[in-house]
C-alpha cells in the first residue's frame, strides 16, 4: 500500500517493527496517532526515549529497575534466602502479580536453546551461581523456568553446577490450572499431575 | 500487574492508550523496545514527533499530505474530472492500491452519524460543495461510501445538494467479492448483486 505522505511511511515503518503489529494494524495507530493533539503525540514518543535513557538491569538479579539494584532486591522485607529463577522479566511481573511471593528472583534473559545458538554464556547463569556461593547455606532456588526443552535444559544446567552447594532446589509445580477441565488438559500435564500429586489436607490449606 | 519500574510503567501507559493494544500487548511491545539500541529507539519515538510536525490535510481534499496540497490532487496526470467521496484516508490507501483509480478524491472525515453526534457540519461536505460547484459542468462524482446506514445517510445527503448541479453522481459496485463463494455472502449482499447485474460482456472487459 502505497502512503501519501513520506512521514506516514516512516512513522508506519516503526511501528511495524514492532513483533506481532502488521502493517495494516501499523496504519491504523498512526493514523490514530495523527489525530491527537501534538501534545499528546510528544507524551507518546518520549515516554520510549525516557525509558531507554533511564531504565537499568538490576545488578543483582537482572530486573528492569530505574535504579542500580531493583525495588525487589533492596526491600528489605522481602526474603533474602529464597531466589525465584526465571527467564524473562514478564516473569518477574506474573509471578509478583500473584502476590504469593516473597522471595527474590533471578532473571536469567532466555533459555539455553542450541538450536538458537543461544548457550549457558549468553544468560545469566555466572551471575547466578555466584549469588548461590555468597549465600552459601540455606538459600532455596526455586525454578520458575517454563516446561519445554530449553527450559529443562536450562533448569538441568543449574542442578549440575549447585548439586554440591548447600542449596535446596525446587521447581513450581506443574499440574492442572484452577478452574480447568481436566479433560481439555494435555496428557503430559495431566501425567505429571496424577504423578505429582499433593496429600488432600496440603491441597486445602493452600490459598 | 505492577512494574518494577516507573519508566515501563509510562511507556506502557502510552503503549495501551492506542486502541486495540491490550496492557499486556503494550508490556510486549515495549519490552522489546528496552531491548533495541539507543539510536533504533529515538528513531522509533522520532517517527511519531515528526509526522505529528510535518503533517497537514490537503486543503484541497483532506487526504494526508507533506504539502499543502496532496500528490494526488498536484498530479497533473489525474484526471481532474472525477472525484471519489470516500470517508477516511484509509480508504484512499485501499484504492489507491487497487492501481484502477486515476481521478481525484474527497475524504469526509467520517459520515453522518446521529448516534454518535456526527452531523454533516462536522464533516467536509461544505468544501465537496465548493469543488463541486467550482468544476461546473463534466464532474463526475462517485461515492466510495461504506455500506452502512450512516454511509447511506451520507450518501443521500450529497445527493440532495448536488442534485440540482450539472454533476453525473455514481456509486462503487456493490456485489459478491472476487473468490468468494455465493453461499457465504450474505442475503443483502447477494440480493443486491442480482439486481444490480452487469452484462457478461461487459464483466469479462474488466480488470
Amino acid at each position: 500500500m502505497q502512503h501519501s505522505s513520506k512521514f506516514i511511511e516512516a512513522a508506519v515503518d516503526q511501528m511495524a517493527s514492532l513483533s506481532g503489529i502488521g502493517r495494516k494494524t501499523a496504519l491504523r495507530l498512526v493514523l490514530e496517532l495523527v489525530k491527537r493533539d501534538k501534545e499528546r503525540v510528544e507524551r507518546f514518543a518520549n515516554s520510549f526515549t525516557d525509558l531507554k535513557e533511564h531504565i537499568h538491569f538490576c545488578e543483582s538479579c537482572y530486573n528492569l529497575s530505574d535504579e542500580i539494584r531493583c525495588r525487589i532486591c533492596t526491600n528489605p522485607n522481602r526474603d533474602q534466602s529464597m531466589i525465584c529463577v526465571v527467564e524473562d522479566i514478564r516473569d518477574v511481573m506474573a509471578i509478583e502479580s500473584t502476590q504469593h511471593y516473597k522471595g527474590l528472583y533471578h532473571v536469567l534473559g532466555g533459555r539455553i536453546s542450541p538450536m538458537d545458538g543461544i548457550g549457558p554464556d549468553d544468560l545469566t547463569f555466572g551471575s547466578l551461581f555466584k549469588r548461590v556461593q555468597a549465600f552459601g547455606e540455606g538459600l532455596e532456588l526455586i525454578l520458575g523456568l517454563s516446561a519445554t526443552m530449553e527450559g529443562d535444559t536450562s533448569a538441568f544446567y543449574i542442578y549440575q553446577n549447585i548439586k554440591d552447594s548447600p542449596t535446596k532446589l525446587s521447581t513450581i509445580a506443574r499440574g492442572i490450572g484452577v478452574g480447568t477441565e481436566l479433560e481439555y488438559a494435555d496428557e503430559v500435564t495431566l501425567g505429571r499431575s496424577i504423578m505429582n500429586r499433593t496429600p488432600f489436607e496440603l491441597s486445602l490449606s493452600r490459598p
